[in-house]
Formats: structure tokens, C-alpha cells, sequence
């Protein structure tokens, strides 16, 4: 098929914005990828490693004719870098982003984008606690969850191309309003984070030994705490609300767990231990 | 070399009974192996696996001339199951057992056995949310630590042949107090399962679709409460005092994230979170 889109620019070609490069050419999606970035360390990996076809590190040098841009910095970024680039992009161009939160940025998206250039919030949800190009590849994308969300000024012609190019990638696109994805995100990312961080700490704190004593639980509980501190310090920031909630519902779970055991109340336990492995083992089945 | 032990019954032939008899038989360390529980079914699996060379349901049916004893059952049904078989143990037979809480069962063990009869307290550290003789393998504790708690009381042999015998299956020994287990496994292991199950139990509560929608950070934090209740249940209960300390300082870290983000401080969350990261990095080039 022809390529989707003809010039795509992506600004921040980290584990996401290059696993989509790389992705996205291997697939005949898109005819050239220019980088964008103000670390050209970073950029040349990319380069090399031929996810990009060239980079630039002003946001006036943005090429003629880029008809798709991706940003994909950290989110308090996003919309300080769209003010950057609007007075250098064409009429039709898309505009969108792979942030973690979706309200903020869609918000502020809206607010500085002309209804010319239509921005189109996405979310892939294959992070990781690598960062950087080096961590990128083609396969990332590959029957994970993308989710979209359109609002009711995003013109169904670019929702259209930016639910293909996900599809195209291999990714489950699923659309939902950017609160709803927040709110959905806030439980099944960023308070699992919040457990991981939080868990580092402790443990941390207690007997600095610990962390590298554990078994395969710890290690998976504790993977997502090396995932860069200023990414996730915007994520939280940015989704406060709603993480802030998912904290305080999750402390309460934890205090009555506590509470049962200091009680030495085995009935009670073992109720909520029950209800916990039933809905664990129903959501295998579904998922 | 000569088998380590002549016959040993493994009372509990579950993942860690199943595996210990598989490793142990493969490796030449053992020359038979009886296995026992009350469930025949489970027996019947690993007799056909080959992991055992016969079973008994009843205590006083133990074979003559049994060396080891391995009690593998859930936690608290450690000491009741040792006055069951006690009055038809040889002397010199040795009893140990696999339980994730060491302090109370080593207190009782010694309490019920003779000293003709030495117990050596021990816990390999690899479980699983898998549970049954069908999920053991004979490699399941190659590269695992195994923790071994010696007493004043425990026979420097005896202990030297339990010690033995983890090795020769490929787990790396570490000797501490019982107590000393106990605190290291409340922040280690207990309190990655507390938070779990508590997690679960959050998801679910809000919105029972989100635990199956989630992504590979959500399913590695979630993992282990597909654990049995049962198990964890006894774990926690014997170990209250120790596990409620750990998510009582857990609590606090988490409460400490919750307020940088609810008073939206940056500086104050972004020292929490690279704190983490580092603490985390640090111990992956420990381990």
C-alpha cells in the first residue's frame, strides 16, 4: 500500500518515538522519519541504527511538507514544544503525542493548536524502564494496547490515519475520552508505579541489602522503579487526581489486609485473600 | 557419590515437595522417596511423574528406616503434622521443612522433637503463584537462595547435611537466625504479596475490567496474588508482628508520594522518585 503518511517528524526518539520509527518504516507506513531532540547523542544512535533518515535540533528547522508529528517527551513537555513548532508547521499537518496522560495535554493541545492542524491524542501502552533509542525496536508495539483519544473537534479523517498507523504497527487500538483514560490509567500504571517507588524506598530504607536479596516477586514488583524519575514525576503531576484517588483506595486495601493480620483474624484474611485470587484468576481468563 | 539420604518422605508433595523430590532423585541424592498428604489425587500425579516411589495417607503408615523427613505443607500445619508422625520416627531421622516463616515453626519443631530427632529449619526462596506437584521441576531451585536456620540446639551434622543437600540441587545457602529470616522475608517477599493482593483487590473494586486490561507493569505487580490464600493467609499470621512493621514503613513511603503529588511539589517528588531509581539500580548491579 502507499505510505500513510509522506514526512513524519518525531520529536523525543526515546524507547517510544523510535520503536515507532523503526516500526512504522519496516511496515512502509511512512516515507521519512526526521528526529527531533535536544540530546544529539541520542539522535546519532538513531540515526545509525536507521530510524531516522536525519534530525535537526531547532524547532524552526522542521522540514517542508512534515504532514505527521509525533511528540514523544516527557508530558509536561508536549505542550511547551507544540507552542515551538506551530509557527513552523503547514496547514493539514497531524499532530500527536504518546503520553501516559491524556486530559492535560489534550486540553492544552487544543487550546494551541488552529482546527488546520488537528492534534490527536494516542497512548501506546508498551513502556518499559528502558529509555532512549538503543532500547527501541520494531516489534514493540506488537499486540499491545494503543489507546486514542479523540474529542469532539478531532476531525474523523485524522482519528481515521492515526488508528491505522497504530493498527498498522501491530497495537489494539481502543478509543475511550481522555478522563476516562486517565482515570483507567491511574489504576493500571501510574499507582503501580507509585507501589513500585514507594516499595524501593522502604526496603531501601530498612536494610539497604534487601533489594538485591529478593526472589522473582520482589524483582517483578520492583522492575518499574528504574523508569526515569522526571518522566513519572509529570505522569503524576499531570493525572494528580486520579492517582492521588487510586493511592488513597489502594492504602485502604492495605490497611485492612493489616488490619486483619494484626487482629490474627484468619476468617477475615482469608476472605479478602479469596476475593483478591478469584479476581486475579478471572482476569487471566479474560485477558 | 553414595546417596545423601536413604528415604525420605516428603510430606506435602506440592511445587517445592515436587521439585526438591525431582531435583534430589535426578541428582543422585537420595535413594527413595515416599511421598505423603491427604489429598490421593495429588499423590497419584507425582507417582506417575516419577517423582516419588510410592505414598502413605496416614501418619503411622511411614516407611521403616526414614532418614528425612521434609515437612512441606502450608505453614501452620508444620508443627501439628510433626506430634502426628512424631511417635513413629526412628531416631536420627532428620526433619526439615520448606515454610516461608521460620521463628515460630523452629520454636515449635523444637519444642515437639527430641534432640534424637534434630529439625533444621529451611526455606528455598522459589515459589511461584503456581501451586501443585503438576507445576514441579527438578531445575526449580538451580540459582535460587535457600535460607537455613540453625539453632544453639541444631546438630552441627545435621545441619551440614541439609546444607548439603541444597547445594547439591543447585540453590545458593545462606545460614541466619530464624528471626532474622523473618525480618528480611516480611520486607522481601510478605509484603510484595500484602501489596498484591491489595492491588487486586483496588482494581477490582473500581472497575473489575481494569485488571484484564492492564499492561506488563500491572501483570508483573498482580503475579503472585493468583497465589493460594490459604498459604498466605498462615504466612502472614505467623509472621504478624514482622509484616505488619513492613507495611506499616511501606504505608508511610507511599503516603510521602501521595502528598508530594496532592501538593503538586516537583522538587519534593522528583528527590523521592530519584532516590528510588537510584536505590534500584544500584542493587540491579548487586544481584
Amino acid at each position: 500500500m502507499a505510505a500513510m503518511f509522506r514526512k513524519m517528524v518525531i520529536a523525543g526518539v526515546g524507547l517510544i518515538g523510535g520503536s515507532m520509527a523503526l516500526a512504522m518504516r519496516e511496515r512502509g507506513l511512512v516515507e521519512e522519519v526526521v528526529g527531533y531532540g535536544r540530546g544529539e547523542k541520542n539522535l546519532r544512535v538513531a540515526l545509525k541504527k536507521g530510524m531516522i533518515d536525519g534530525y535537526f535540533l531547532r524547532a524552526e528547522e522542521i522540514p517542508n511538507r512534515t504532514d505527521f508529528l509525533v511528540l514523544g517527551t516527557p508530558v509536561q513537555s508536549t505542550a511547551p514544544l507544540a507552542e515551538e513548532f506551530l509557527p513552523h508547521l503547514e496547514q493539514g499537518c497531524i499532530v500527536s503525542d504518546v503520553g501516559s496522560v491524556k486530559a492535560m495535554i489534550v486540553r492544552d493541545m487544543e487550546k494551541i493548536l488552529p482546527r488546520t492542524i488537528p492534534f490527536v491524542g494516542a497512548h501506546p501502552i508498551a513502556g518499559s524502564e528502558r529509555a532512549g533509542a538503543a532500547a527501541a525496536n520494531a516489534e514493540l508495539f506488537v499486540g499491545a494496547r494503543c489507546i486514542v483519544t479523540p474529542t469532539a473537534r478531532t476531525p474523523p479523517q485524522a482519528l481515521a490515519r492515526v488508528r491505522a498507523l497504530w493498527e498498522g504497527v501491530g497495537a489494539r487500538v481502543e478509543v475511550m475520552t481522555p478522563a476516562a483514560h486517565d482515570r483507567t490509567l491511574a489504576w493500571t500504571s501510574h499507582l503501580v508505579h507509585a507501589l513500585a517507588y514507594a516499595l524501593v524506598r522502604g526496603l531501601d530504607a530498612a536494610d539497604p541489602t534487601l533489594l538485591a536479596g529478593g526472589g522473582p516477586s520482589l524483582r517483578d514488583a520492583t522492575r518499574v522503579a528504574a523508569s526515569p524519575a522526571e518522566l513519572w514525576r509529570d505522569i503524576f503531576l499531570d493525572n494528580a487526581d486520579a492517582v492521588g484517588d487510586a493511592i488513597g483506595h489502594f492504602a485502604g486495601e492495605l490497611a485492612r489486609l493489616r488490619d486483619a493480620i494484626a487482629a490474627g483474624d484468619a476468617t477475615a484474611l482469608q476472605a479478602l485473600l479469596d476475593a483478591a485470587v478469584l479476581a486475579k484468576r478471572r482476569s487471566e481468563n479474560l485477558s
